[in-house]
């Protein structure tokens, strides 16, 4: 796996462009594939989610995506119904295409409706930049952003094939999918239930291990378009694909809302995939957990209290409980006992900027890993004047 | 329902007193009765848990109660039994009764043993001084506070009989209990069944539908004795003992760690009681809607989108959703049309310190409520050094 420059344009025939007017932006993305799609499971869906779950149920193609932010367009009714379809004519008529060949997508603030005279703004300015060069790829990123602080884009190379991506998304996220808009690119020629089926892996292990603040957003799109210009076999783009979600997700953690430390959580020795997940996710989102992550306090007793309570089969004499950063690694607990005189060396790690919290339940031979931030003042913050 | 002096003293036959030394505290209680009890899901179960899970198993019935905070004693293994068990030698032996007619609860930090010698003289600072007074109650309450700023407490009388209750409890509050203990006595005459029964009943409306951070703790433990003195109808107890949880828990969100505002959600047209509870827990847990509920911010797209995850059967387009608070009250959402101009007057609700938020999901007649309270920076400062 080779990590290479350009973002989404590095794959041959994407185009890119962004437009940003205050809290609004608008990116515009080109690009003729097959295509797959993943929707949040919340069941207050935004309109664009619906309007590109049809056009992708249709034809399984795309030739484009446009995406705003600063509006969500959800809870929005028929209205909102109408705007969707509207942007996707935008970029359709633009493009000489179908609308049905457009997705849409949309993040920010549920319950408004869309400003349209200044989506036709934000349209015109990027349509005439639409370009395929590595600053498209940032400027298309850059402008779905909303509490975001860095564009969050990837490209890597894999046995000569390549996989792409830019994301979005800091705040509402939890497992099932952050608020998140990802955007997938691949030059691989791979039939598009192939593409469920690779999309669906990919984003089980990574998104939706992902968590900020437990919050499921109305608005979760991922979307994955294969131009089809490289034959390839099906296993080596899985990879490809499987690495670059995960790298997004990381990505996604370290730019949480507020957040000033990363950490991951990796659950080993689970009775079964199912409970290796929930105890990963339930350290994740622990709201102690992550306060004492901020604070750098090694209070592992919060971590033990999220493994008993995640629902999974826990056998508290068999836990181990270990922390690892910064080239430094400590057991705290060994098959139910407690260690001593490590509390030092467990607080030098917590101090590090990213973590990694270690939990084998020896009861079986499952494991899995979530991704996830601290919980700080910058997070309250960021939260407490959001439409003010 | 008329509310009394005296915490649970009021009860005729109940003796308490407390002491404190730093973060050390140390209650006891003493009350001859029928008993009952309810204890944390978590599977990570603290000792004295098991230990008076036992005891009330063997007897149903308790002489009185030895709770402790500062050391959780949860996850101490064999040791930790031991400590719990010889903290209930302790109280049976000055109050000359059995080892098994005493429970044990404690809070605290997880993961370290208890300090018995530490345990010894508080013990004997507090034994003097047991005696049934206003001030005994308060002082019971004082001494198992941790993060708490007030002592909770209260006394009713209803129809003849009594019900008083001591709470704990700020933080690491989650549906299923909260990092609680309490401490309920009644000098109504019931059968160790209906105690067990009512105590279920009032728990599933009141502690289990309150939430400060999602995080259930390995303590968790609500005891209930009855002194038997007054004979009664077992609905005129029901009520009184529902009162009285009910009134606990509230006082428990509105001195949630941190808190600065308290709020509740209540939920109607719930196709099921699961759904009512669900949407109700949803939002009141949900990170988003609780900084906002600290910004005064009315962004409601956020309580939506936690109705959309909660789980519960829900169509958008027929909710409808409002706020309540300082003798205002107000539409923001009528069976899915967003209502106009009405933000400033929910501004104004949302900047008291006591909301509540309406939800009509309209598609049944289920009903429920949870209480909750904002998340502020003051929570963050509080758990991000709680051991250092």
């Amino acid at each position: 796996m080779k990590r290479i420059e350009g973002g989404i344009c590095a794959i041959s025939g994407v185009r890119a462009s962004g437009a940003r007017q205050g809290r609004y932006g608008l990116a515009l993305i080109a690009a003729s594939g097959a295509a797959a799609g993943m929707f949040t499971t919340n069941k207050v869906r935004a309109a664009p989610l619906d309007v590109t779950f049809e056009h992708l149920e249709g034809f399984g193609h795309l030739e484009g995506i446009i995406a705003n932010s600063g509006c969500a367009n959800a809870y929005t009714g028929q209205r909102g119904r109408e705007d969707a379809k509207a942007m996707a004519r935008l970029l359709a008529g633009f493009l000489g295409t179908e609308e049905m060949k457009i997705a849409v997508a949309s993040t920010g603030v549920i319950g408004r409706y869309m400003d349209m005279a200044l989506m036709a703004g934000l349209f015109h300015q990027a349509k005439a930049r639409l370009r395929s060069d590595a600053q498209a790829s940032a400027e298309a990123a850059r402008a779905i952003m909303t509490t975001d602080t860095r564009v969050k884009e990837i490209a890597v190379e894999h046995q000569g094939l390549r996989v792409a991506g830019i994301v979005k998304g800091a705040g509402m996220i939890e497992p099932n999918m952050a608020t998140m808009l990802c955007f997938l690119y691949t030059d691989a020629n791979v039939s598009v239930e192939a593409l469920k089926e690779c999309l669906r892996d990919a984003v089980k292990d990574s998104f939706n291990m992902l968590t900020v603040d437990g919050d499921t957003s109305t608005n979760d799109t991922v979307l994955l378009t294969a131009t089809g210009k490289i034959k390839c076999r099906l296993e080596v783009f899985r990879e490809a694909l499987g690495f670059v979600c995960m790298e997004l997700a990381r990505m996604m953690a370290r730019d949480g809302e507020g957040a000033s430390k990363y950490f991951e959580t990796a659950v080993f020795g689970a009775r079964s995939e199912e409970d290796a997940r929930a105890v990963a996710r339930a350290v994740a989102r622990s709201s102690l957990v992550k306060t004492a992550v901020y604070g750098a306090d090694p209070n592992w007793g919060r971590i033990i209290c999220a493994v008993g309570y995640s629902g999974a089969a826990v056998d508290p004499g068999k836990i181990s409980l270990g922390l690892e950063g910064g080239g430094l690694k400590v057991a705290l607990v060994e098959r139910g006992k407690i260690m001593e005189g490590v509390l030092e060396a467990a607080k030098k790690i917590m101090k590090g900027d990213a973590i990694t919290i270690n939990v084998d339940l020896d009861l079986g031979t499952a494991s899995a890993r979530s991704f996830g931030c601290d919980l700080t003042h910058g997070y309250v913050d960021i939260n407490a004047n959001y439409t003010t």
